[in-house]
């Protein structure tokens, strides 16, 4: 990994930004702090030197989760917080150990695919058959990067055969019959059918056959048995962000049916010149509206992280009249996170604070001991 | 369709603009003109009408198809040329009967679909198997309403799936044998094994089988027999918009492989505030730059279709040294057209006459007899 340890200082509008390029694409290598001010605050250390440069010493890493958007009801309040805290501490272990943003991210969601409270790799909703079919997607911020799965069966980690595929093949993105051979072929093993089954999720869909569907909360925890889409963005020390994600859809999908999770500009995008960002809550509008590009490009305009995520997912629920939740760090190390849902699960892990929320205006601190 | 008939006119900058808001979401309704400004030329019909407000008497309707993106022979040139010609003339067939830009744009895709001279349909390219599998997205302007299909085999028209997926499911998009079990749900008709097939493309297949490949140029006319993604974009009398994208995707591709084509934001966009996008070329590099959304999100910044087409596919093309192309329609009727590739077979139909390119600068046009 390149680490990049100067850059000049310029200034862009009232702010003070940093600007970097390659000097083969033109393209800002990473940690590209421009066009976005920088917030020289808690989540970046950098020490002056000269008049014209400055060196940044190093990041403050910080690894940052959802565990999905939607009517959550209360009883789930607990696991759900559980386990986003227990994510991000996973995910923070990684970039501790000088870990790269990539493989906290992909450390954060593989906790939420193992734990059944989310609806990811175990514990996925069903679809009208009663299987399990698993979208998911990684993007790294400094060359874009990117891979993503969809529709894929039996693997129980999509997240890490999403990374598998940005890796390993020429593509961005494999499903189906294609994804799961792409996945043997890369030594990637396939469970049992049926193994990623719940009785939750049987439940679930036992529900929908029964009261039928609007798919007014799909992706989302809407009624009994439905958890959340779940994803991770961080920044490592290096200055590099990455984000993942990842789904089992929504119960009662048709077979076949592709989520925003496996989009890139959908549900997932990372790029070092604004932010990374993952999205959750109802897929169909997400994909239309390409939500995390759109948060992106709030970013470029000028946006802090926070204030391009508000921003973007309330315009998507306007739009469609139906609920979004995003998460997004920005290239400076800035935070955003919004849910036009009732709730939304999310952690964050910065030094050793956990912050963590489910509600509107929830913000709890957990000080960890060193 | 509604068809809005009265607008008020206030001052966006420099320029007028129109403005009008859906009273239920808040958002504009099509023919939506803000932000960017009108160009108030030979596309629009406009009758002034008191000193608030004006009735748009109607739009002059065009259809503008792109044959593939791509270092095209020589020798496929008149093919390329004659097909998109009448794509073109098929798709204005239907805008004059006030047909829809939908239906225009499905048209209009269905004839290179048939066509063996473009890679879609009959005539697309196979995968390592030695199989045709295709992606299509369709997107209309007004509501982001948008449907689309990934490796799909033995279907005639993915194009028109596409439509039927955003029509008749709850879904945008649907892959593999889902997608098919949907398609002979509502009777479309499947093909036997093979149909698809033409002896270019296993030509195209063996040669890329002996000498290799480094997807250079995939998606696009390579090396013998391989032939360019198809796209449409349509505004029609009543100022909708409409995209629509269909491809036999890379020869040698892995089986399961999902193109940019079917990505809502990748091979099409259509947003009635701005803009329709349909792009060809180097589909992973269009996926991972969400190049359909961001030639959108340049006529959100102001600029003109042939600006923002050409920023986005140089910043693209810049960014990952690979080519593509797209062509766009603004929501006022204005053209672009840009291509970072050798060649880009494209053509449009504005009232009697034909223009047509294939090589850069090159802008040819023929005029019907009434």
């Amino acid at each position: 990994m390149v680490k990049i340890i100067s850059k000049q200082i310029s200034t862009y509008g009232s702010a003070n930004v940093l600007r970097c390029s390659s000097s083969t694409t033109g393209r800002p290598q990473f940690p590209c702090l421009s066009p976005s001010p920088i917030t020289i605050g808690q989540v970046l250390k950098i020490k002056a030197q000269q008049s014209t440069g400055i060196f940044i010493d190093r990041m403050e890493p910080i690894v940052l989760v959802h565990g999905g958007a939607g009517d959550i009801p209360a009883s789930r309040v607990p696991l759900k917080l559980s386990g986003c805290k227990k994510a991000v501490n996973d995910g923070y272990k990684v970039l501790a150990a000088h870990g790269s943003a990539l493989d906290a991210v992909e450390a954060a969601v593989r906790v939420m695919e193992d734990d059944p409270a989310f609806n990811a790799g175990y514990g996925s909703v069903l679809n009208l058959d009663g299987e399990v079919e698993m979208d998911a997607s990684v993007m790294v911020g400094d060359r874009l990067e990117a891979g993503a799965v969809t529709i894929v069966k039996d693997v129980a980690h999509p997240i890490s055969l999403a990374r598998l595929i940005m890796e390993k093949s020429p593509h961005v993105l494999l499903g189906a019959d294609g994804a799961k051979r792409f996945a043997i072929n890369h030594g990637v093993q396939i469970l049992p059918p049926g193994s990623l089954v719940t009785e939750q999720a049987k439940e679930a869909l036992a529900y929908f056959k029964k009261h039928g569907g609007d798919f007014t909360e799909i992706g989302c925890d809407r009624k009994k048995g439905e958890v959340g889409t779940v994803g991770a963005v961080a920044i490592d020390s290096n200055g590099l962000l990455a984000v993942a994600t990842s789904t089992g859809g929504i119960s009662g999908k048709l077979p076949g049916r592709c989520s925003d999770t496996s989009q890139i500009g959908g549900g997932s995008y990372a790029d070092n010149c604004y932010g990374a960002v993952s999205t959750t809550g109802y897929g169909e509008a997400i994909l239309r509206f390409c939500l995390a590009h759109a948060v992106v490009k709030e970013i470029a305009s000028g946006k802090t992280a926070q204030r391009a995520t508000e921003d973007a997912v309330e315009a998507m629920t306007k739009q469609f009249n139906k609920t979004a939740g995003a998460i997004t760090i920005s290239n400076s190390g800035s935070i955003g996170i919004h849910f036009s849902s009732k709730r939304m699960a999310w952690a964050y892990r910065l030094k050793n604070e956990v912050h963590f929320g489910i509600e509107r205006e929830q913000h709890e601190i957990e000080k960890l001991q060193n």
